[in-house]
């Protein structure tokens, strides 16, 4: 085999094999390929072309993921890799921009350097930190595990398992109380994510399961989806709230709102004032900033978000950007932006702008801008709700908005591709395409 | 929530939510879910249909497994879920179909029950073994983990992980002779499988991800295909062999031939009189039976394989069918039939029609008829190889006819067009849509 070109300094951008070149550049460094990071890296692609600076964008993933349908994996709808496409190939063809799989640790704000967990330090003239946020379990530890939330891939294909793997050991149950346990599902925080996982469960168990077993009735299946709020999706209109939850009810979904977890067991969940017995609980609340706050040594909001000026740079250093849920920022009105996708998408291409200007000599920089195209959220059997401030949709119609909107923002034709078809052939049949257990085979898999 | 219908004995069939009927009815059980078992238990539904009998379906797993198109999976081109269909979803609609996902550990013959690992025994009239064959590492129990094989959908994930790991790992390696180590892929053994592999690989490598990376060229990886014997694809004529071999060399596919492994390490394989430094090492080689011949108390013969009647019955119990990989039976010129999954279908629907026609009171049993509809294999790079005995076909005849007849034989119209799309979109953009590494995040992910 002819051997690759030597690599003297592995992971550092600064010598690619197009060697001297590279290191006259300047150089942005991305941490996170979700949203905001994967669009500041392709708004920068004319400034690349130009050879005005090198961009590497470090992920501690191979792919980009479309986390507003992760649920729909989780539930047996779409595969994974539907919602997934690589970072590399979104790059591969763009010279001068670099993508490493990778966990960063820290920032080395004096010499200008993002240290990993693993591989040299990567040098940075200009840093964008788009890391997004995790989900926070208010400190109990010991919740993680028996309550998962939903973020990587990985997250949805072992959710998944869990999900089926509760029918297959439910079947196969004498006890009834352990086998209603096996059949009771909590969903923890009545957000966006948690309304369209309960929906999404409700549709497996009432309609996709059916027919499947024949010691239990996966009908009888029990639902409940619990938050501490008054009420579900609370960033929408009271109104749509309303709506959603009569849908919700009318799926056979339990809500109990107002009702704050306290404790969670190997046995279920204590919810205000009522326990509930229950194997799958998943985990939809709280989310806190990742420890970007930390690694740059500043002070984080309450949520620990990290307060950034109008144009998303770091107060004190132009040269830092934070975007996306990692970053704390208000509105013209002084309203906090929301914690969604196409904030996080317009902040990476605002940036991306900015810092485009920067190289082209035009360092005047405009203060970001939010153009809000209102939100979505899917519940299920068909309806979903839609407020885009000037009009709000609920039921059929909001559902085909919400599917046409979700089709068209999925990246890669062939993604779009067989989404539709998924959708098509559950919307005919209820099936669910990826109704299959993948952990290791076995009666406990 | 409404508690399904009380069920004192869980795992016994026996007992089903119809109650009583059930236990008049001559129970069949069957024993893995593959070609051959699946095929029996559907070619049992209008004996169902007819209460003539019920019958169990026992697999490890909750689905069926496409095994033809497992590589593809391996290689990123298609998901886990488009090859793999719930058996459930197959037998929802036939009284009398059970399912039961559990791992079998014996059968006590004289009280007529398949043990489970884990579960109340499940009492069998009529058995059908059905558990196809499991890769074999010659005894060297060592060589499982360096050298992975490919027979559930988590194997090919997790072989899917490691194969594109060790691009992402070599891009950020220094040192060049452990680069090049982690862009060594070598496959042992040159049958379909190994074959499929390592031209999947090929592609892969020298053109889906040519353009992925900056301080290695993928199209300088290094792919070994090895085997014992003195030709690949050994169970084809000595023509389509040679021409196989000649197509695979164009591909830039090193073979070594004539070489079998006597040693394996965490740094390479030796193969015949060569030392091959290689991290990802591939198992294709020899199958054995599963330990159907133990649990039956019956002498195997030298690969482990059940010899049966030829209506595929157990000599001296005629009650008792072995089929598929586990079997070990002569066509009528006395040759041994192969390990295909054309001659485990065929044996399922055939002794689905001779326990039909006991239970109908026809117990004249036919002796199986082998159809052979001849032998396909992929080769890549638009090229494959085709018997059909009456007409041999290479290159893109063969490529084609590969294509259409695997898109047939594919479970369910919705994984027909998912599998169509992914082909085609592959097809025109060299791209692999499956191409997410989805173990946990993090650089030795």
């Amino acid at each position: 085999m002819t051997p690759p070109e030597p690599n003297p300094i592995s992971a550092s951008p600064s010598t690619s094999t197009s060697g001297m070149a590279q290191d006259i550049l300047h150089r942005v460094v991305i941490v996170g390929g979700g949203f905001g990071g994967l669009n500041a890296a392709l708004g920068l692609k004319s400034a690349m072309r130009e050879k005005r600076c090198s961009v590497t964008l470090i992920d501690r993933t191979n792919h980009t993921l479309f986390q507003p349908l992760l649920y729909q994996v989780a539930t047996a709808a779409l595969d994974d890799t539907t919602i997934a496409v690589p970072l590399r190939s979104m790059l591969a063809r763009t010279p001068g921009a670099y993508v490493l799989m990778a966990t960063v640790r820290g920032i080395d704000r004096d010499r200008r350097r993002v240290l990993l967990e693993d591989g040299d330090p990567v040098p940075f003239d200009t840093l964008i930190l788009a890391t997004g946020a995790v989900y926070s379990w208010f400190g109990h530890d010991d919740w993680v595990e028996r309550a998962p939330a939903l973020k990587s891939a990985a997250d949805a294909v072992a959710l998944r398992d869990r999900l089926l793997l509760a029918f297959e050991r439910a079947e196969r149950e004498p006890d009834p109380a352990a086998r209603r346990r096996l059949l009771t599902f909590v969903v923890i925080g009545a957000g966006p994510t948690g309304v369209e996982l309960a929906g999404a469960i409700s549709e497996l168990a009432h309609t996709t399961l059916k027919r499947d077993f024949r010691h239990i009735d996966p009908q009888h299946a029990r639902i409940v989806l619990c938050d501490a709020g008054p009420r579900v999706l609370a960033s929408f209109p009271e109104q749509l709230s309303a709506y959603a939850a009569k849908r919700l009810q009318a799926m056979g979904i339990e809500l109990h709102l107002g009702a704050g977890v306290t404790a969670l067991d190997a046995t279920g969940v204590q919810a205000g004032d009522r326990r509930i017995d229950a194997d799958c609980i998943f985990w939809a609340a709280g989310t806190q900033a990742t420890p970007v706050a930390r690694w740059l040594g500043v002070d984080g909001n309450k949520r620990g978000l990290v307060p950034v000026n109008p144009d998303c740079s770091l107060p004190g250093d132009a040269s830092i950007f934070v975007i996306g849920d990692a970053s704390a920022l208000n509105d013209e009105k002084g309203k906090p932006l929301p914690g969604l996708g196409s904030v996080a998408k317009q902040q990476g291409a605002h940036v991306a702008r900015v810092i485009s200007g920067r190289l082209a000599g035009r360092p005047a920089s405009r203060p970001f801008r939010y153009k809000d195209w209102g939100q979505l959220a899917m519940i299920g059997g068909s309806s979903a709700v839609a407020d885009f401030g000037w009009i709000r949709l609920t039921g059929r119609v909001a559902w085909f908005v919400w599917s046409a909107v979700h089709l068209m923002l999925l990246i890669s034709t062939r993604n779009r591709l067989v989404t539709y078809i998924q959708w098509v052939a559950a919307w005919l049949t209820y099936a669910r395409g990826a109704r299959i257990i993948t952990g290791e085979p076995g009666p406990r898999a």
